[in-house]
């Protein structure tokens, strides 16, 4: 068929033939040859574990950890590949990029990610020893780079998401080893390492990237009724599922558990705000399905650190609360903002959803930590929870968040820079948002073309024609 | 683009811009008021959890219930926001209202629910201490909300289903306390005090609202092709999840366990006879996806109280059987009757679903309760089942029964009446079943009127016209 | 409305309304009868429970088996009414038929399967006795019948299928006793006795009802943009979920947790493969939906019977790499030989997702299980995994293939010949891959056609236009 691109005439050349399966080929031998070298199972998924329970106050088989991760594994699972790819469905013709780029990205990435967060776990040991849980701090680290992918929707080519997700990997990486293990700052559900550091990375990436006449892409920048739809079974499965990734990696018992019912708590009410800002910025009170598939999530961002804290429950209602008005506002202010002002052009608008309440999630962290209590806590319960003092525990949660910053808007403008080369076969800017540069899209757009080209030949004026094929194209297949 | 209340013509204002945020912030404000001064964490979620675990005979982290309730937990969440919400988007404009509205009141309702039924099963110490079993109530007690949702769904506004919902969560807590506590029924799966409660809700409020002008907008109470495949993404994840709704807050071991494989057979029959009865009732023995979408669930609805009884694996299995009967049948003959005569106008059929499978699942836990005998439960097994004996059990069953019919239809008809008064910014009954009313529309619709203009004004004759509206045809609709 | 099969006149009587409600009635009849004389609950669903944990070394109710394998089954579950469901809805006008009958061959296939294995696995004791593990087995079994509905997708009617899925499950569990009992071959996850019996048995059976004129309906087999997007519903839950597959079965401990890993990282691979492949099929190297919807599954298949082995993660990764590439090439060159060269034609090619995946699976079983050595797996566990001699085991692997390659050949065409007799009301050759057929589809089609014709024939005063366009917008915009 003949595509969008002939019609419009492109000046750029998206052809990735041979640069996408290169890529794609020599990542993931490069992938074989280190997993063979470093990679083992760990003594729970090894055949070995039938000696090691032994050693262990005599464990039986169901009390290996498989049992305890696994089911918050899964839910983690179905939010990286389900909940952030459907999310980014709601443009009307960038559904297969969103969901089919987001697969790719994440399917590799994850492999990576086991890579370079088992070499700064398991020093000494030569070895990297894995198990569910390093599962899922692999899809953990693939999010930041989902968040980021995010902002760049639609305006990048594939080989260029496989770069980014590779350095954002790679940053990430070291990042949270800093937050973690060298400032010693807490971080279970991600509020700083994943979101903040994920958001920062993937806007200073599109600030670099920046496209003066993208307008002339506007047609396609918009969803359709369906396109919708699909996406809020991105945002119901983030949504439900938000419980178990804050709550996956905590240390099992009474804060794995608390975890939970905080972000639970946090999102509900986040609903509710997002809902009213909604409604009072629009004419007649309509709800804006771009709140409501993103707004409604961010209580769940920002409730990330502080989540196996003593939140208490209506410190998590707290939180969603203001972050739902936060989140909306942004998308009604700030996005517009950034683009005019900042040249930060923000495709999904991940600076209201991960920039901002991942930053307040860090410093509602800092604050809660400074705050504990052994009233609150117990004794033993604090000292579990904070190795160190609370109020010096506090300082490091604030110095883990400017870390997260910096190295996310740091490494977005290195990486940036890198993908602005122009060999990546990234879309022209009249050509963006369009599934039809990297994907055989099915015929009815021949149809609709042709029934539009039969109009052509009739008596009306070039121009009208134009516009009405054009619009046909775009608004008319669902 | 000009909505079809502009071209119609609408009597009614539906705006809601200072309502539904008046509401949505009062309501949200008040919840946080009341967790702060009621809800704190129970000992399993509170890091008092280090102390408490020595005291009972040393338990190990992973023994909290934490790890034997979440995931029946995070099948019922899938249920109440992903089941509910798509199976309801089965209309061709009102995708929107269903899977949005679904998720605003339930994020309402699940905060409002802790709160009420904490109030009831905390008395004596002052406070809620919650866990995750909880939740799973709170669940629960939004499901039947959900359901009234389902009778009235494109009729009301947003505002008219907060009120619903916080009067059908008060409702509820008190039925249930009744059903449970005062006359100690069993209702595992909630048949009664989840299903019949809110059905009955959902129809004396549909019976007081009733809309003699609703034709009016029958041009929009239907399908197309894809709203009815992404309803088809709510039933199923409402059938693969019953399994986990009807076992999630039975006691551990082999109840919770029975549960399960009881309503996972149940289920299993129902598609069968949903589908013979489906066919049998339209010419050429064509399939109608409405039957299919709701009466396939009927079984797990009535196998609901008996769930985990020894009903044996044939008793769940002649259970789903006559279920699909019944609730396909509804469709066919009981709704029209419904609307006809007795001025219930039901929307996505919530009798045939929720009501009559409800009932009949009442009527099957008396049964199997009064016919529990020593030699089918074992001496140990009946004591534990049931406290009182069997017979009477029987007779408790009925009686909760009878409750819960009371409390839905008494409280439907109180709280349709409130909503009747015309300051709730309601739809027209030239307007109903319009996402238009309450969500910012994308303008796909303006476009296909352009392009019916040009194949108006071009003279091509009537078989090219054939030809070209019939790949229009099997391109276009998607 | 007058169907396309009405406008293009079909030959054939597709009247299912006496046929299918009489084969669903009488095998839930059936099913009821037979579970009431052999099903019974197993010591671990059974009120007996009670006795029974206490004659086990003192078990607690948490450590009934249920906490250990419900939330692998409602994965598996998921991947059998989701997963295959939605996988199959990529054509543009059969997605009521796809997950709709799955759902209904599943329901009913699971009956069927709980009683063949159970007798199979039961003998001596009269009574079949259930747990959530049989649960799981039942559900495996059906895959094998979902995977051959695959390559009749669209050209069957219901009734064929319910037959086919008799006969199917009938086989399997002959199959599988032969192959695990029998031969004592391994095969955790299913790639030879699930992928590659269900596999030969479709194709077998789709070699039989070949159909020479079929591409009089080739006007329906293809995708439009949303089914694409549906279809990648399936694709994700499957994907996701298939470590859950290979490992739901496995024994617990070392051998479940390690199935987990591998599936997890074969998956991971072939998606980078498959891509790769795609890509440099196509001219612009433009992705094809078909590719990533299908060959990034064929990783989980071809992982299946070595899951649990110490595959090593860079071994699994392996296996994913070659797989992805197999798959890929099978879409782009095997399946259009198959049809043209030996008349299958596989609507969905499970000829490359299921076949030539499953076969490779087989085969890395038994070379990983010949090459077994006490260095890897350690004495026990050696001893643990394999009863027999590794390289002896090995053979009886090669054995069970073949077993599972002649079961699903022999028993296809078996069936296939009694499918092709005239009396299952199967659609005419020019009426295939159409809900018309056998669902009732909503009129949008009738009425974009009419709203055409009513342009054509008034001289449009713009007044009236402006009604019919409104009609045409409320029918066509899905």
């Amino acid at each position: 068929m003949y595509g969008l691109c002939d019609s419009f005439g492109c000046s750029k050349n998206t052809n990735i033939r041979l640069k996408l399966p290169a890529v794609c080929f020599i990542w993931q031998i490069a992938m074989i040859i280190l997993f063979g070298i470093f990679v083992r199972y760990n003594e729970e998924s090894d055949t070995h574990w039938i000696e090691h329970k032994k050693t262990k106050r005599n464990l039986s088989d169901i009390e290996n950890d498989f049992y305890y991760r696994y089911p918050s594994f899964q839910d983690v699972h179905v939010m990286i590949f389900v909940g952030f790819g459907f999310l980014m469905t709601f443009l009307k013709r960038y559904s297969f990029g969103a969901v089919g780029f987001n697969f790719l990205i994440a399917a590799f990435g994850i492999q990576w990610a086991l890579l370079m967060q088992g070499w700064f776990h398991s020093f000494g040991t030569g070895k990297i020893l894995i198990a569910v849980e390093n599962l899922i701090n692999a899809d953990f680290c693939v999010g930041s780079c989902l968040i980021a992918y995010g902002a760049v929707l639609g305006k990048v080519s594939p080989v260029q998401l496989l770069v980014m997700t590779l350095c954002g990997v790679t940053l990430f990486a070291i990042d949270e080893f800093i937050i973690l293990n060298v400032i010693h700052a807490k971080d279970a559900g991600g509020s700083m390492s994943i979101h903040t550091f994920g958001a920062c990375y993937g806007l200073a990436i599109s600030w670099v990237l920046y496209r003066p006449d993208l307008n002339q892409s506007k047609r396609l920048l918009g969803s359709v009724y369906h396109s919708d739809v699909f996406a809020m079974i991105g945002t119901l499965f983030l949504w439900l599922f938000w419980p178990s990734f804050n709550s996956a990696i905590c240390s099992h018992g009474d804060g794995q558990h608390r975890a939970a019912i905080n972000t639970y708590l946090a999102l509900a009410s986040t609903v509710l705000t997002s809902v009213a800002i909604s409604s009072l910025s629009k004419d007649k009170g309509k709800l804006d399905m771009v709140h409501i598939q993103n707004s409604t999530l961010a209580g769940g961002v920002a409730v990330g650190t502080a989540a196996e804290f003593m939140l208490m429950p209506y410190g998590a209602l707290i939180v969603g609360f203001c972050c739902g008005i936060i989140s909306t506002l942004g998308y009604v202010y700030v996005t517009p903002f950034l683009e005019k002002n900042l040249k930060i052009q923000d495709t999904c608008g991940i600076n209201n959803l991960h920039c901002m309440p991942g930053i307040i999630g860090g410093i509602v962290g800092a604050i809660s930590a400074a705050g504990a209590t052994e009233y609150v806590y117990g004794s033993e319960g604090l000292a579990a929870m904070f190795p160190m003092v609370p109020r010096l525990q506090g300082g490091h949660q604030a110095a883990g968040l400017c870390v997260a910053i910096v190295f996310g808007i740091g490494g977005g403008i290195a990486v940036g820079t890198v993908l602005k080369l122009p060999i990546w076969g990234d879309p022209a800017d009249d050509n963006c948002f369009d599934d039809e540069v990297y994907w055989e899209v099915s015929s009815e757009i021949l149809a609709a073309d042709l029934c539009a080209w039969k109009m052509l030949e009739n008596k009306c004026n070039r121009l009208r024609q134009q516009t009405c094929s054009k619009y046909y194209l775009y608004y008319l297949i669902p």
